[in-house]
């Protein structure tokens, strides 16, 4: 098996801390062994800091990210029921998807990308639809958008509206409050600013939610991610029960990284990541370059959007890095593919020497391209 | 993090061969990076041999086994159609309520523990019922039994119906032909007789699943494990894209136990569970210790049930193998529970030093309980 060594900058997976790596590889355990429950606990007690939560509705999924969105949508919303989305860009544009295949009254919301959202207009739009769900992503990593949640909860609870949003990318990188800011149901991504490998799906509700799922007037649709399923092997309730098996390894991976985020404080981690992005635009900004945000609040500090300059070849930019520093910078994704580019400041990687490396790059391919 | 050594004898997970853990270490890749994609075409040829087919339409799914069941059942089935349901366990049991989530009129046919089911009945089946879809594990590992399964394809056709198999604790404990037995639909476990860690699920489609798929009239209700979009990722179509992040550190590990399949050869594999299966029960024979399967064609060789005699206290027996030799020894699942104990024989752990130690263990526990 041949597995090159990559620095990856783009938009995600990261490279996995070593502390990490050398979790994963501990012996297995059972799935309803004693030892493994106590590291479920401690797993909890870990997501809940890192959340900002004392909700004890909160687990870890078995699968990629998506596994969040799919969980949050299939629990949260019932067939005919409205969901209004927040689509900017392509993690809103999923949801719908999703949403849609739940057989949700979808009012899908199309921001101009890189824009980010208002309280009001969301309030607007709350008014307007009283939809059941409300979904947003804080950080929306194909724009890198970083939305302000502050007030959205208490928004989305006058109108009885259950607030979901997807942390995935955001997670770490980005002050989150969940319970001062009254999330119902937050889900997050492993391999982004914890930098373990993808497989951990980070997941919580609120009471409100729980209540929603409890009084449902028809099951959830998919059996993996129903959550009155899961919440038994994490003792939500009173008696613990396994729904399906535990990605055990993956279990230990994220029992570290949390580790990792408590060693160093989940203040100084946001600092970190917020003072890599200065760092970065520092850099791009002496090359000419501009970011695709133009409000500098609304820019998420971990995954950045860069615009290709007229008359740049941004492929032949991220060959350039690939070939010559075995440097991963990213695409856009679609609709706008090579219009911009995305470099990641994710975790473990958020460190001045990438950073460098990264201007570094971005330099001399665009000399090669006799970009002034 | 306290993770002690365990001798995991149980029905799953098994120790994870260290080969397959350092594999796992392997650095982080893009989810589109080229070296990840000859990993997973490689994933893909190690998989046609494991499951013997020849089929395109083959993959990895990023979850554990239940995701086979899902994607299986949702895949195959559209609303209101008939699939047939052979309930030999709990793994008949999951299905039939995973299918009744998918609206689909379920018919479950509940047989007795341990008793496997002949060609004939189900044909008879498939003439009463005429479903879309006929569902059937080749092993029930929670009550030990195994099915002939040869014949089984053709006649599911002989009525229009698809073939979707669960092998999830049978793969390559068991001889299975996925081509010559003309199977829809297969899906298979990495934490049994594969040895690796959960979360990489290998799943099949033949031509005829396809091509059902490709003409539903509804589609997929779950969007994560829609095999369309799936399959845009693994190469089944004219082109490549990415549905949903691969859990690339569970990619390295199923990379690694196929060339470990492969490095033994799948028909030693086969005859070195056989053999182990065979070894167990001359001991536990001589214990006086009985299958719950009478007929000993159709016991499965990787999963055991064993009978708890009159008398005896199932629990104190499992927690003497734990206390005294960390051996895991599990239970049955319900309804079985107390009634039967299972012994794994599954992969790295099927060899000759792990079955002596259970029958060891056995004695040892009856003996303090003071049975003759």
């Amino acid at each position: 098996m041949q597995v090159p060594r990559k620095i990856l900058m783009g938009g995600g997976p990261t490279n996995v801390h070593p502390r990490i790596l050398s979790a994963q590889s501990l012996p297995m355990l059972g799935y309803f062994q004693e030892p493994l429950l106590a590291i479920m606990d401690e797993i909890q007690d870990g997501l809940r800091y890192l959340m900002q939560t004392e909700s004890r509705y909160i687990c870890l999924l078995g699968a990629s990210g998506h596994a969040g969105m799919e969980a949050g949508i299939a629990n949260l919303l019932e067939p005919g029921e409205k969901i209004v989305i927040i689509n900017q860009g392509v993690w809103g544009w999923k949801a719908a998807q999703m949403a849609r295949r739940y057989r949700g009254d979808v009012v899908e919301v199309c921001k101009e990308p890189g824009v980010a959202c208002t309280l009001e207009e969301l309030e607007e739009l709350l008014a307007t639809h009283k939809p059941a769900v409300l979904f947003i992503c804080q950080g929306e990593s194909s724009t890198g958008t970083l939305n302000d949640l502050s007030g959205l909860g208490q928004a989305c609870h006058q109108h009885n509206t259950l607030l979901l949003v997807d942390a995935v990318c955001s997670i770490a990188g980005s002050p989150l409050f969940t319970d001062a800011w009254d999330i119902d149901c937050l889900y997050a991504g492993a391999q982004k600013c914890l930098s373990a490998p993808p497989g951990a799906t980070p997941f919580m509700m609120s009471e409100r939610a729980i209540h929603k799922l409890q009084n449902r007037r028809q099951p959830v649709a998919c059996y993996l991610f129903d959550m009155e399923l899961n919440g038994r092997y994490w003792n939500w309730w009173q008696e613990r029960s396994v729904h399906n098996t535990g990605l055990i390894t993956n279990w230990y991976a994220m029992r570290e990284a949390l580790a990792i985020v408590a060693d160093e404080g989940l203040a100084a981690v946001w600092q970190r990541h917020s003072d890599m992005h200065h760092m970065l635009w520092q850099g791009l900004g002496q090359l000419g370059l501009q970011p695709l945000v133009k409000d500098p609040a609304h820019r998420l500090p971990c995954v950045n959007a860069i615009q290709v300059p007229p008359g740049v070849d941004a492929r032949a930019v991220i060959d350039y890095a690939m070939k010559t520093y075995s440097l991963e910078i990213a695409t856009g994704l679609p609709p706008l593919n090579t219009a911009i580019w995305r470099i990641g400041l994710l975790g473990y990687n958020a460190a001045p020497h990438n950073v460098a490396l990264v201007t570094t790059a971005f330099r001399e391919a665009l000399q090669e391209q006799g970009y002034a």
